[in-house]
Parts: C-alpha cells; structure tokens; sequence
C-alpha cells in the first residue's frame, strides 16, 4: 500500500513507549497532516462516559476544519480528569507548534487502557520527529502504529471523480476488540482530496458509518474513545460538493466504500476469532427492528461459542431472536446457514440439512440467514465468533 | 438434605436417557406430586419464543391448581412445533393416569437442548417408575436429576410459623448456563406446607422472583425455558393468607429466603465460572435505573474477563456502566472492589489502591459497588467471571 497517497495529506508514525518506558519497540503515535486547513467532519462515540482526547476533539472541530491528527495506541486517556483534557491540550499544542497552525485546529485521538494517565513526558518529545517524518505515504506506518490487539493494519482505498476530477479516498482504522457492546476502541481516519463543504463532508460521513460501522456495534454500546474522522483537501479542484448536490450521494458512496471494508477487516480480526459471520434479517417489519435482531443474535454469547464448535445450534438463535424486542411468529420463520435451509416456518428441516449446516461453519466466513416473513425489511450485522483465545487476551489485557 | 420433607408432597427420579438412548446412567427426569391439588402460582420466561412445555403449562395453570410437576433435562421440548405441544401434553397425561388426577392438574418442565423433537418412546415408558418412587424425602434425587451443566444440586429450605403452625418452604433449582442474556434455562420448584390463596402465593412470588433470580438476568433476555413454580399443600393447618393479610408480605420473605440463596448458587455455579461477584450500585436516581446500570456491567465479556484474569480494570467497569442508558457524572462517581476505594470522584486513588483491588480480586467471590452519588436509590446483581471453560463447555455443548 505504499504507493497511496491522496493531494493535499501526509502521515507519519514513531515510537514513544507509550504504554510502558520500556516497550518502544514498535510505533505507537501517528500524525497525519493536511497541508492546509481541511474540511473536517467526525462521528463520536455515544457513551456517556468520553475520553479525554474525544472532548478535546469534539471542541476543536466545532470550526469544521482540522489540519492534523494525532493518535496513538497503549493509553486511551479516559477517566483521566481534568489532567486529561490538559494532556491532550499539551500534545495538541506541540503539533501546533511545529505545523506552524492554530492549537485548534489539531485533533486527538486515543486508544489502549482506560484510567491511567497519558505518559505526556514521553510522548511530547517525539513529536517533532513525527512532523520531520510527514511524508505523503505514509498511511501505512499510520495504521501499523495505532493498532493494539489488532493483528493486521486496516487500510481501504476507493477512487471515483467528480466530474472531470479524480478524487481519491482513503480510510484506516484500528478495530473494536470485538464485535460486542462495550468492547475496546475503533479509531477511523478517512482522508479525501475531494472538495466539499462541511455540511455535505459531515452528511456523508453519517450516511457512510450507519451502513457500516454501526452495523458492528450496538448502539450506544460504544467505547469511551471510538471516532472517525474525515477530512477533506479539495486539492483534486473538483467544484465543491455541497449538500444539495446529488454529488453528496456519490461522496457517500466512495466513504461508505472505504469504512464498509475497514468494518469487515475489524470483524475478521476480532480479538481471538476464528470466523467471520453476517448475521441477515430479512422479512423484518423495518429495517430498524431487523437489525436490533440481528445484533441482538451476533452479540449473543452462546450463540457465538456455538459458531467457535462448529455447532449449526439454532435453537440458540431462536433464542437470542425471542429477546430483541422484535415481534415475530416463532412458527414461521425459516433459518438458513449459507444456502442451507435448516429451519422452515419454526421446525428443523432434516438430519440431512444439519449435517450440511455443520460443514458450513467449518468455513472461516459464513453468512446466517433469518427470515421472518412478517414484513419487507432486511438489514445485516458484522461479527465474529467467541473463542477461548477472546478470553485469555482479555483476561491478560492488563497484566 | 434426605431428612427435608414438606407435609403434602412427594418426589421421585429417574434415568430415561432422554439426551441420548445410551447415555441413562444419571437420572434426567424428575416428579413432583401433591397429595391433593396444590394452591399453584408461576413465572414464565418473557422469551416471546416459548417453548411447549412452558405454553403447555401456562395453559394447565389457569386453574389456580396443580397437583404433579414433571421435570426433564437433556432436551427443552423448544422450537418443536405442533409436535412438541402434543408431546409434553401425553407425558402429562400419562402422570395424570398413575397419580389418579386430571390431565390439566399436571405441568411439564423441560431444560436442554432446544429444536430437538422430545424423545417420548423414552420418556413415558420412565413415568410409572417414578410415580412408584414417590417419596416424602425424594427432592434431593428431584434436584439432581434436572441438572444439565451445573455441577452441583441446588436446594434450599426455609422455615416460618403462621400462627401457632410452622410452615416450611422448600425450593430447588437448575442453574442458568451463566448469568447473562439469552443463557440456557433456568427451572425452579418451590413447595410449602402453609395455606395459602392462590392470588397470595401468586403476590409473593412475584416478588420473590423479582428480588432474586430477576437480579440474575436481564428483562426479557431469557431462555426460552425458564420457569418457577410455587406449589402450596395448606398441610400445615395455619389459616389461609389471602393477599390483603399482613402476613402476604413474611410469606413472601420466605420465599424470597429460598429463592435468593438458589439465585447465589446458581450464580457461583455459572459454566465455567471462577468467581461469584455482587455488582451493586448505589446513589442512583432510582432503584431501576441502578439494577439496569448494573445487569449492564455485569453483562459486559470485558468486565467478566478482567474477573477472570484479577484485572481490577475499573475502566472497563465505567465504559460498561457509560452505556447503560442511566445518566451520571463521570467526575463524580466512587468505584470500590470490596471495602478498598480504588476511584474517587472520577480519578484512580493510588497505585496502592489498586495493588489492594487486585488482591480482592484473586478472592473467590467479592462484591463491586458503584456509587453514583446521583439519588437515593441502589440495587445489585449476581454475576460471575468469563473463563476459559466457558467457552469450551459452550462450543462443545452439543458435539
């Protein structure tokens, strides 16, 4: 991925040991610079409780432009106080100071252990290296340095053009620890060289992250840290998109493009997985209560062991369907794992169709199919299966 | 526990191999019989997929009365359509014929796998059996026989006088797979000697419920299972409580007695489980809003893994308790792990605080108290920790 670049953007990464003195061995801090103010949109977690590093990200972009990032793994700076908020701020103003830009227009991201204070002394110095680094591809040393229990980088690239221009757009992140409310924090940097104003940037971002990263978790159920953030250079000299221009459509398109890939990466390398599973509703009444089944049945502890044994155990489904809150006749809904059809209108089909069912979740990636027939609504979840490795590294997070 | 008998009922077990033909070396059927018909109340799981027996035993209870529970495990009789309803009514049919009474005086419990037709040709042929086996002191065996995953019985008695008449309340239970949503199934019997009006026993049942095994999962997030009954003799001569005597209330404390102690053992015998941990939290605005914060903490696999592994990770615990819908201060709430104080106010005490937690945590069972000082109101919940084992007993429960 190292030829990517996109006008306007660079990025770089270093190594400060941020969460222990001694274990600098790999890059945790990342920055990525716009040349110039760039339009700027964000999407934040819904927790009650936020990070440090979210508040000072939510104040900062009230302008609606932003001209760098600064993110790191090791240390979420949540439940930090008011030592937080000034943590971040010191870091923010140390970009600021060697990009030359307003504190302001410098945003925070953080990501590791909740409520230990950020290790400021060790990560200021590096900073200016990270500005003397800024190089226009270095994405992917970005996303290596962000990552914490991930176990591959997540990187996605879509190209388009917006009347004669080529724009191009790229997305990395890092993952949730796991498909489930509650787990550890997504981080998200989609970067453009398309124009567009804020309102429209801001619109497509929603639209893109709706279709994507919250069919990944419950909402509301999202970590203290979790943001995406997309900035925009406009240095592919496009006319810029406004969000009365049915070009906003097409700009929501190349982001959903982007997250909808990272989103599947993040399922595929949920900590410990061994499968990836999309969980489809369909013949929902909305597309609401289809997908509130089907997180309900892809965060379904039981449900998820049972995809870790191989084992085709609807009755498991049925039974984390029966709790979503959605209404539907338990006697006519049909069940399919793939293209096999193992339950119709509420009865297991045969030996046969559960046996054929028992060689499809021996694949590593599967999709499950619930049909109520009480409606035209459908919509699917992202997840992945829940194996005794999720909780030995969990278990050992800390220690 | 053989000395323990109720006046008015009996019980008896046996083995119907009712998992697999050749697997009858324990016992996986139980019978309960009153002498007469009993005064009977129920709680039924709010799962909207019930499985046969609990329909069929909803249906049969409508009289107020019950004179014979039939207990199985190793096969749920759920997601069994037409079927499964005409199987458990023929299973009651043949205890109504040995015990002499009518069809509808009899009610089927069922816990097991779900989806799997009832093998009835095994089944019935067992129920003359344990009509003869009926005994004063047969609970013990009962308690045994309905076990699926739990590794220990579960039985509880307490004792009360009305009146000049003592009155014992005697309840055993299976436990619930682990104490978080959508779990295997929870059953529980509870009989008493005292005399009591149907509406009554149904009063203090509820409550009973609601202050013990609803403090074990989440509304409406049951198996599809799950049931308790109550089943009153009047043996014991006091004069009938009706629902406006004083005495409703020492009635139902006495249930509550038995059930509360079955709702910590079912909870310290979750699958897999190292640990037994009583999340309360305190200061809410209301005692809803409290128990709703805490099933959310309680529930969380990365607060249940950092038990698992003695993290005292109180950022997890805050992120959980961040989505739970209930509003706080997060710079204003204390978390303790037993009597140690480890954030005051938002922000961690001390590295001493949190050496002392993680010793706590290296207990068998602790407690883990929020407070929010936000309200008046408090609740707790049972949980336990999310092993290793858990995931091994789940993805192999079925192969």
């Amino acid at each position: 991925m190292n030829e990517i670049t996109v006008s306007g953007f660079r990025a770089s990464s270093g190594a400060a040991g941020v969460k222990a003195p001694g274990k600098a061995s790999r890059d945790d801090m990342a920055l990525v610079a716009a040349d110039s103010p760039a339009v700027a949109a964000a999407v934040f977690t819904r927790n009650i409780v936020q990070a440090a590093p979210v508040r000072v990200a939510a104040e900062n972009l009230k302008s609606g432009r932003c001209q760098a990032l600064l993110m790191n793994s090791g240390n979420a700076n949540a439940c930090t106080g008011e030592q937080g908020i000034q943590d971040a701020r010191e870091l923010c103003r140390e970009v600021a100071e060697r990009l030359g830009c307003p504190e302001t227009l410098v945003v925070p991201a953080s990501t590791g252990v909740i409520g230990t204070p950020l290790p400021v002394q060790r990560m200021r110095p590096i900073i200016p290296t990270l500005a003397a680094r800024l190089r226009p591809d270095g994405f992917s040393s970005a996303a290596r340095a962000i990552m914490t229990t991930d176990t591959f980088p997540k990187l996605s690239v879509r190209r388009g053009s917006f009347g004669k221009r080529e724009v191009t757009v790229l997305g990395f992140a890092k993952g949730a620890g796991m498909i489930m409310p509650n787990m550890a924090t997504m981080l998200c940097a989609i970067i453009t060289d398309a124009a567009v104003t804020q309102d429209a940037l801001a619109l497509a971002l929603r639209q893109a992250v709706d279709q994507s990263f919250h069919r990944l978790t419950v909402d509301g159920d999202t970590s203290t840290n979790d943001m995406v953030l997309a900035m925009a250079s406009g240095a592919a000299g496009n006319k810029p998109i406004t969000r009365y221009d049915p070009e906003v459509a097409q700009c929501a398109e190349l982001l959903l493009g982007c997250t909808l890939e990272l989103a599947r990466m993040i399922a595929r390398d949920g900590e410990g997985a061994t499968k990836f599973v999309e969980v489809i509703v369909r013949g929902a009444p909305t597309r609401e209560s289809a997908r509130a089944m089907a997180r309900k049945i892809a965060n379904s502890p039981l449900v998820k062991t049972a995809f870790y044994g191989h084992d085709a155990n609807w009755g498991r489904i049925i039974c984390a369907a029966g709790t979503s809150g959605v209404q539907f006749d338990p006697e006519r809904f049909d069940l399919r794992f793939d293209d096999v059809l193992l339950v119709s209108n509420g009865v297991r089909v045969s030996d046969e169709a559960e046996e054929q069912a028992h060689e499809v979740l021996k694949h590593s990636a599967f999709t499950v199919t619930l049909d109520l027939k009480a409606g035209p609504a459908q919509d699917s979840v992202f997840t992945c299966d829940l194996s005794a490795d999720y909780v030995r590294i969990n278990a050992e997070y800390r220690t």
